[in-house]
Order: structure tokens, then C-alpha cells, then sequence
């Protein structure tokens, strides 16, 4: 079943490859395949699980090849002017998607991709939770806003699956796993965001075992919208009586329409109230949700809601930190471009292009390191996501077997890493984007050559999900300082292992990166010593430091992702063979500029986090200004 | 007659001044104040100009308490709406700017701001020039695209009195300086923009003294426009026959229409062909300009167009370095109120807001440091740009009084600076304004909130004018390598004599930071030395460095004037007195805040200028990618 369906996929997305796109994102699948194969060997940690349909190499080959038609022929041409056209509001009901998105979703769904990683049993493909992840880089980057839909279904379902009875789950999961329905979380409220102790909604039992829900639900993303008949939400609401707080929320399955014996019944008490009008993302609508005596049913259990929301926490942060590769990679292909067809000045040191009035201005170094910076972050973060899919594999496997332990610590190994990415990616993304602006010097400012609205959509990426400063302090207090720091230790051991064989080793590039890492790996630590040290004085520390200290994490991170690449690269030009060196001496050349180039990043970083905690916190708040009356 | 129009203008102004607006921009003029008395002591300053009319304090403070209440109640109002609204080219022909602006434009020019600098034999008000740059930033603040159709007519001002033959000045000065009609530069064509020997516009002899001119012009900034009844453009064109490249561009004053004995006549043949669609700036136009056998008169020497526009390149530099602290300022004024005003989690101390549901976040030092980087970078700034706001009152001086070798020795001065400006503070503007969203949490994305707005609006900055990358080739290249170090060598004998006296101190703070400051001083020459060296070997070093080459200077010279503004606050402490201390603490708490954590960006500037040339150039430029085909 699941190969008739992924040929239909790559039948259907063949069937409409006519036009051809001039400057539209290409898939680098030759890149991706050098990660799976080579680097991470997704093929044989296949092998390894034991609770998800087998995933052979033909069938990986498979998602990626499809998944490569359907983005360069239905969802890239269609990013730009879902920018353009964006979400309209219509008649204060409904929200109306631009042009082509409800026909791409279709297609979508038509060829399962939905449930490409649900088990078979809610009408899924039963394939590992990684081939979702790596199929929703390439439509991320194809079409961000595009992929919010089917990715913030993925939100609900993963909460259904988890922690609903089986009757909500029979009821609700095939039309959300087919992609009939779609699903929100509906967490935020005006008042609050991250902090969700003070969410007022409240839920009020009806006495058939059903809830009425009232409140107001903002920043609801694909909350409303034309493209399914059916929306779910998750929703976070406060039973009466339930404790202030934290540990008073509890968290309900609210349909947009009740829906009854495979039909779509009235609507349900749910309405939007306004459409944001926001700085990008255009092609997703972000809604203002009133849900007036609107019947929900309870998910898991009374005033556990936030603990279960937590529960997929880390996908979902490691799903917005693909959304900085995919910023990465789309900055890299539209600069790349660019600055090979540009031509401006002579290289200082001679014409490069002599026949031509000026130079490409890639051969100018102060491009070259914008270029670099692009590449390095979007390879690199795709293998840091990819590390990450396979713990999410394990963990599921684990899960599926009723092994909790096992569970449990790769639960633990992901939550240590997820901060890291989320904050590190999404803003190592969001600067390479900015680079892809620059890139393109005054034409970047103009709409059409696209470099701005990369920006644009990923603005959102280090603010959403817990902004990068909630990303630092949970990665620097609640994940390693409350842990009694056994996770940076058991992380930094892990990075020393991998540099130990190459210590000796007869590559000097790889040898000398290798030292590199394994200083840094001990910084790492001492650092996180003395911050620890300093915050038994004083808890501000914490605050004070973890911004860099999640920087420095991230350059780090990022520098051992590509010391196995190099490594990976290194051992296959070794072999030698009809493989082309180029590609791999690339690798090389990439690698040693994340080294000497954004490894010296963690010298600010350093000296950033170890400052004086007197001259962030000397001022008294109303000293800020004196001529401002408010 | 000056006192008189200023007098009307602060008429001008309190007449209007019913609107409260309850989140738009204050003037900080407590904060100028300091700098304009108390660190650059201007009153004395002006004492010593000798070909400018007298600024006392008087005047100085009625320039300031007028141009506050214009950009309080004038423009500030309409900056939003500017940028939903945008220009639209109408039938064509001519562009309608956004509601209000036409009625500011007139209120600005009856109040005579236009002329405020400018000789009064132009109609003028004969006041030094740094005033109209210290009126700039505050408008320029208030509302940037606003403030950008005086700014470009100050850029053909400058060059008609600067190249023009008395003929032309007197016919085309008196309009422009009143501001009945409004300038532009035009430069840039579709294939060049900093690389301006490209450029391929043609002017042919009329016979008559006059020529034809024919050509394409792109990325015109208030090229076209319904506020002026004519606009008198300053165009690079080449004359037949002249040499390829740079040395073969004239400079003609092109008017939209003709224009004699005072009454405005018919078309040009100058039209406008399009106008762009921008990330920001929706305020300004910017268009594309088509010159077709459009009249045009010489400005100044055959062939010598591209130095004559280098007269003025530093001053227009300058004023997009301010275009950065006005990012900076507006992105902290809007900060500082929201974080205040936000209440999420409690301090990591313990409550520091206990009779509320959450601490405002202003407690939270992840959120202070953003802050303390807006309001460092905007005070910071503002003192760069006074710095040289001064030297182009002594240059202006020089060049009145026929001392063209005192003129030389301060434009030297003025250009080693300008790089920096220029490059250093829209990037650290940019990084403020994004920093604005940041502060905003999910908020920051949402248009209303206007955060977003601060940095599209300044994301130009660093990209016209010459990128970040040309300023930093300027600054390495031509400003320091080209003319043998000499021009960092007295830099830092400069920067060093300020900190000398503070060496030994009783004050700890200033002699701890004055030591900081001196040691970066020699760093910053080593760091020179060791770039040059490593340059004759091969010059593309030079490129490979000068970003990080750049910013490193900047964040040595933003704590250079911290330190100067904590020697002053400390002066004032030490007064004692009625004056407010908290006033002046918080400039000595900012320093510190500087030179601990701003100060630090250096060691990855640094790490990154000695990085290896190979790691940026060894990777051709074919092997970037194996998956895009193109």
C-alpha cells in the first residue's frame, strides 16, 4: 500500500512538471543524500527500529525524488505570491489562502504525504518520524507558509495520539491523518505568551462528559481558512476550581464544526475575530479565535494540559528549527545566484573575468564570507535537525515497545539538544537570510528578487515557539543547571569521542579541526562551571549568561556537525573511485571555514557571558531614559 | 531674520500641537543636551567658526525645542500611515506621497529648515552646518522617509553651491534652499551601482552650451513627486568621446522641468518609468528615471563628474549613519515602553513585581541586555555623528575662508571617520531594530505594533550609499592601506590622549575602562600591521579582513565616545549640585554596560580578521553547490 501511494505521489507531482522554473528553489538532494548516506547513515539506523514500516533506500530515494518534483513544480512557484496575495478575511468568517495553496494542499494529500510517518492504523504510512522531518525541510524551504498547515496538524495529531482516549481518537484521527481535517494548538492568549500560568479560558463540564469552552485564543496559526471543511484545535483552558497557574490549565479537543458518523455537522461555537496583519508569513493566516460555549472534549488529564503540551515540545521547536535551514538554504540558492551573475569592480588582486567589464562579485572575499556563512549554517543545521530526527525515531520506537526508560533518556538527550537548535538555527538562519539580503546589495531592498521576503518569513522563526531568549534560559537553567549539569558532560564527552580517533590522524585539516573541537569542548564546560558557580550567588547569572552561552552552544554544535562531514568527505575521497572529488573537497573547504571563520564567534561569546552581571542589572528600570514620559 | 523664522516656526509647531500621542516618538532633548553641552560643548565650538552666523546656546535650544515639537506632533503621526499607505505612481506620470506629507513638506519649508545651513545669499539662515545634521537625526527619528526629500535636495544643494557655475547657483539655489523645489542625485543604472565607471547615460552638446541628455536611471530616492511643482536632478552621464571607466563621467543638473525668470515651464523630458516595491522606505519613492533628450547643464568639469560628487560623499555618508541612530533610538523608545508595560514569568531572584500576576520583563537581564544596546548604540551614536558633525562645520569654514589646506587636513580626518559611521552604525542600527522586534516577543511580528516597521525602514541602510562591504574596503583600502597607516596611527594617538589623564584616575570605573580603551588602541594598530603585512603577499587579504576589520573599529570608537560621556557625567556627579545624579549614573552604568559586553565583540572580530585567507577563497566559485544548475 505504502509504495502504491508513493508512486501515485510521483506520478502526480510528474504530471504537472512542465513549467520551468528559472531562479525557483532546487532541492539539493545531492546534499541531503551526502547526510543520509554518508554521514548519518539513515539506512542502517532503519534497520534499527523495530516498531515503523522498514525504509529501505529505494523508498528514501523515493520520498526525496517526489518530494523534489512536488516542491519545484507546485509549492516554490507559488511562495512568492503567497506573500503577495497573502490571507484575506472574509465577511468576518472565514479566511481565504492565496491562489494555488488549497490546490497544493490537495495534492498533498491526495499523495499521503500527511501521514507519511502515522501508523497505518489512523490511515498513515507508518514510516519513521524522521522521513517526515526530512521530507518538511524541502517543502519548508519551497514554501514555508505553505507547510504550516500540514505541519501544525502534525501539532494535533501527535497530541491525540499521545494523550487522548481511544473513542477521540477514533473519531478524530483519520480525517486529521488523510489531511480531510486540519489541526491548530491554541495556546497563547493576549495577556500571555510563554508564560502560560496566566491563560484565563476557562472550560465548563456539560455533564455528558463534553466541556463549554470560553475565551479568546490569539496568534492561532492556520486557525481559519478555506482549505479543509473541518479544523481541530488544541486547546489549553482552566476547569473551574482548577489551581492558579501552571498546574491549573487542562487541554481540550475543540472542533471548528461538529462532525458526526463521517459527516461535518453545525458549527461549533468557534469563530474568528481577526486575521493579523504581520510583517511576513503572508501565506498562513494567524488568527484572533473566540470560542463561545464552544463543546470540547478533555485531552489526557484534568490540569495536566501544559504537561502534555510539553510532551512534543521538542518536535515542535525541532520543526521551527527547521525552519531556519530551510531560510538558510533559500538565502544560499537566491545569493549564490546572484553573485555569480553580478558583476561589479575588479578582484583586488587582478581580473578574474577579463573578458567582462567588472568581476562576478563572487570572486570578491567579503562576499565569499556571506556565501559561506549561508552554506555552512544550512548544511550544517540540516545535520544538526537530522541528529535530532534520529532521536526522535528512537524515542518513538521506544514508546511504541512500552520501553519508558529508553524512552525516557533519549527524551532527555533530545531536550538537552532542542533549545540548542531552536534558538542557535533559527537565528543563525534569520542572519543568513539578512546575509541574502546584503548579498544582493540595493536590488536585496526590492520585493521582486525575493531576498527580502526570506527575511520576512523567517523573522517569526526566533520569536514563536519560545522566543531565543526562553530557548536560553531553558537550555542553560532548567537543562543543564537543574540537571546538575550531567548533560553538558555526557554532550561534551560524546564530541570528544568523535574527535578522538582524529587527533592522530594523517589529515592535517582534519586533524587541526579536531584539536579545535575538543578545546572547545572543554570551554564548553568550564564555562558552564563558572556560570554555575556565579549563579549559586546570584540566580540573574543564569539570565545574564545564557543568551551567549546559547550562542556558543550553537557555533560548537554546528563546528562538530561539520567535522563529521569533513570526515565523512575525507573518508570517501579516500576511497577515491568514479565519486567526484569536487563535492567532497567542498565539503572540506566548508568545513574549514566554519572553523576559522564561525568558531571564532565563541571568543565574543565567551567574554559575553562571563561579564560583570553589575552592568546589565546597575540601572534601575525607570533610569533607562529621562526624556521619555512613559 | 533667523530668529524671526525660528520664532514662526515654534509658532508653526504649538499651533498643531493638540494631538497626545501616546506611543509615538519624544525627542530625547535632555539626552542631546548632554552631548551638545556637556561632551561636545558646541556653544564653544561655534564661537571659533568664523564664516557661519552665531549659534548660541539661545539658538541652539530653539532649534531643538521647535524641531521637537515638529517631530512630535508633525511628523511622528504621519511615519506609520507612511508606510501602509505608500507612494503611488499615478497614470504614469507623477507619484502621490502619503497623506500628510505634502502639508509637513510645506510647514518644514515656511519654517525655513530647509535653508537652516545654507548661506543666506541662497536664502538661507546661514547657521553652521552641523545644526541641520543635529536637526536631522531628529526628524530623520521621527519619520525617515519623510525626511529623506529635504535630505536628497541637501545633496544637489551641496553640489550646485560646490561645482555649479554662478549662472546656475543663482538660478537653481534660491528653489532649492527655500524648498520650493526639491533635488535628487542620480546615479545608479540597472547594470551598476557602486561600480560606477559602468555607467552608460549619454550627454550630447547642445550647441548652446547646454546638452541632451539620454539614459536610464534606477533606485532614484524621491526621484519623482507631488510636493514640489519642479525637481532639479544631479545626473552622471558621459560626454562623446570621453575615456572608459570612472574617468570619463560628467555631472549635469537635469530639471524635470524648465525653469525661468522664477515661473516654472514645460517637461523635460525626464519621466518616470516605475517606481520600486520595497521591503520599507513605502514613504520615499524610489524611482526609475528615463532621461529622453532632456535638457541639462554641466555641472562643474568634463569628465571630472565622479570627484566632484566625492566632495560630498562623506557628508552624505554621514547622514545615513544617522539614518542607524535613528533606527536605534525609535527601537528603544519603543522597546523601553512595551517592557515596562509586559509582564511575563517572575525574576530568576524572586519577584520583583510581587503585587502583580508576572514581573515586567524590563527585570529579566536577557531583556536588559537588549535594551542596553539600543539605548548604547543610539546615545553612542549620536555622539560619532556630532564628532564629525563638528569637523564638517571647520571643513565648511575652511573652505568659506579660501584655507583649502586646513579644508584638506579636516576632510582626511572626516574621511578616515565616515567608513566607520557609515558601515559600523547601520549595521549596529539594523541590529537594534531587529532587536526592537525581539523585545516584542511574538508581538514584535504584528504590524500594529510598529516594531517591525523600525527595521524595514533601516534595513536600506546599510546597502545604499556603498554596502557595509564597500565602506569596509574604504576604510581598510583606501583610507588606511593606501595612505601607509598614517590615518590609524593618529587615530589611536588621539583616542589614547583621551584616556591618558584617566589612566590613574580615583575614579575606578573610568580608569578600569579608560585602560580597556588603550589597550584596544594598540590592538586596533597591531591588528593594522598585521592585515597590511599579510597584504603585500597578496591583496586579497585585504578584502578577506575588512568587515571584521570594521566593525572592530566601530565597537573601539562607540567606546571611545561612552568613555568621553562617562568622563563627563562623572565631572557633573563630581559638581554636584541640583543637577540629577540618576541622570548622569545611567550614563556611567551604559559605559560600563559598553565596554563589558559591547567591547567584547572585538575578540571574534578580531579571531576573524586573522583567519585564514585560504579557508574564503579555495573553493571555486563553480564548486558551491552540485545541486543548483545555475
Amino acid at each position: 500500500m505504502r509504495a502504491s501511494r508513493l508512486q501515485r505521489a510521483t506520478r502526480h507531482a510528474s504530471a504537472v512538471a512542465t513549467r520551468v522554473m528559472t531562479r525557483g528553489y532546487q532541492v539539493p538532494a545531492r546534499d541531503m543524500r551526502f547526510l543520509i548516506y554518508d554521514v548519518h547513515k539513515f539506512d542502517k539506523h532503519y534497520t534499527t527500529l523495530k516498531h515503523a514500516a522498514a525504509a529501505d533506500r529505494e523508498t528514501i530515494d523515493m520520498v526525496i525524488d517526489a518530494t523534489k518534483t512536488l516542491c519545484e513544480n507546485e509549492l516554490a512557484p507559488i511562495w512568492a505570491n503567497g506573500d503577495r496575495e497573502g490571507c484575506t478575511w472574509i465577511n468576518g468568517t472565514t479566511v481565504k489562502t492565496p491562489k494555488g495553496y488549497k490546490e497544493a494542499y490537495e495534492l498533498f494529500c491526495e499523495s499521503g504525504w500527511q501521514g507519511l510517518a502515522y501508523p497505518e492504523e489512523w490511515g498513515g504510512q507508518g514510516l519513521p518520524m524522521s522521513m517526515a522531518l526530512i521530507q518538511s525541510e524541502m517543502t519548508a524551504t519551497a514554501n514555508w507558509t505553505f507547510t504550516m498547515f500540514p505541519g501544525l496538524s502534525k501539532g494535533a495529531i501527535n497530541t491525540i495520539i499521545a494523550h487522548a482516549t481511544d473513542e477521540l481518537k477514533q473519531k478524530w484521527l483519520p480525517p486529521l491523518v488523510s489531511g480531510e481535517f486540519t489541526g491548530t494548538m491554541c495556546l497563547t492568549e493576549p495577556q500571555c505568551g510563554s508564560d502560560l500560568g496566566q491563560v484565563t479560558t476557562n472550560a465548563k463540564p456539560n455533564g455528558d462528559g463534553s466541556y463549554k469552552i470560553n475565551g479568546t485564543k490569539i496568534f492561532i496559526s492556520c486557525g481559519e481558512h478555506d482549505m479543509t471543511e473541518n479544523i481541530v484545535h488544541c486547546v489549553l483552558a482552566r476547569l473551574p476550581g482548577a489551581p492558579a497557574g501552571t498546574k491549573g490549565i487542562s487541554l481540550f479537543l475543540v472542533p471548528k464544526k461538529q462532525y458526526a458518523d463521517g459527516a461535518v455537522g453545525d458549527f461549533n461555537g468557534v469563530t474568528t475575530s481577526r486575521i493579523e496583519d504581520k510583517m511576513g508569513c503572508h501565506g498562513s493566516p494567524t488568527c484572533q479565535i473566540e470560542f463561545e460555549d464552544a463543546q470540547g472534549w478533555l485531552i489526557g488529564t484534568e490540569n495536566r494540559g501544559l504537561n502534555h503540551m510539553f510532551t512534543f515540545i521538542n518536535t515542535s521547536r525541532v520543526g521551527t528549527a527547521v525552519q531556519g535551514v530551510a531560510a538558510a538554504e533559500l538565502a544560499f540558492q537566491n545569493s549564490l545566484w546572484y553573485c555569480k551573475e553580478r558583476r561589479s569592480m575588479r578582484a583586488l588582486s587582478g581580473a578574474k573575468d577579463p573578458e567582462h567589464v567588472a568581476d562576478s562579485i563572487i570572486h570578491h572575499p567579503s562576499v565569499r564570507t556571506m556565501l559561506l556563512f549561508q552554506k555552512a549554517v544550512s548544511e550544517g543545521g540540516r545535520s544538526m535537525v537530522y541528529e535530532c530526527a534520529k532521536l526522535v525515531d528512537k524515542m518513538t520506537d521506544c514508546e511504541r515497545a512500552g520501553d519508558h526508560k529508553g524512552a525516557k533518556e533519549v527524551d532527555e538527550r533530545l531536550a538537552f539538544l532542542t533549545p540548542i537548535l531552536k534558538g542557535f538555527l533559527t537565528e543563525a538562519g534569520k542572519e543568513a537570510a539578512d546575509l541574502g539580503i546584503q548579498a544582493y546589495g540595493g536590488h536585496g531592498y526590492i520585493k521582486d528578487n525575493k531576498a527580502e521576503q526570506v527575511f520576512r518569513d523567517v523573522r517569526i522563526a526566533s520569536l514563536w515557539e519560545g522566543t531565543t531568549q526562553i530557548q536560553a534560559l531553558d537550555l542553560l537553567g532548567r537543562k543543564i543547571l537543574l540537571q546538575k549539569l550531567k548533560p553538558i558532560g555526557e554532550h561534551c564527552g560524546e564530541l570528544r569521542a568523535l574527535c578522538m580517533p582524529l587527533l592522530t590522524s594523517g589529515n592535517a585539516g582534519l586533524r587541526g579541526r579536531a584539536w579545535s573541537l575538543f578545546y572547545h569542548t572543554l570551554e564548553w564546560q568550564y564555562l558552564t562551571y563558572r556560570v554555575a558557580f556565579r549563579s549559586t550567588k546570584d540566580k540573574e547569572w543564569i539570565s545574564s549568561a545564557s543568551v551567549d552561552y546559547l550562542m556558543y552552544s550553537g557555533w560548537v554544535t554546528l563546528a562538530a556537525h561539520w567535522l563529521r562531514m569533513e570526515q565523512a568527505a575525507v573518508h570517501s575521497l579516500a576511497k577515491g573511485g568514479d565519486e567526484e572529488p569536487d563535492f567532497y573537497n567542498a565539503k572540506v573547504q566548508t568545513s574549514a571555514y566554519v572553523f576559522d571563520r564561525l568558531l571564532a564567534r565563541t571568543r565574543s561569546h565567551k567574554a559575553g557571558m562571563l561579564a560583570d552581571l553589575g552592568s546589565v542589572m546597575a540601572m534601575p528600570a525607570a533610569n533607562f531614559s529621562f526624556d521619555h514620559s512613559r
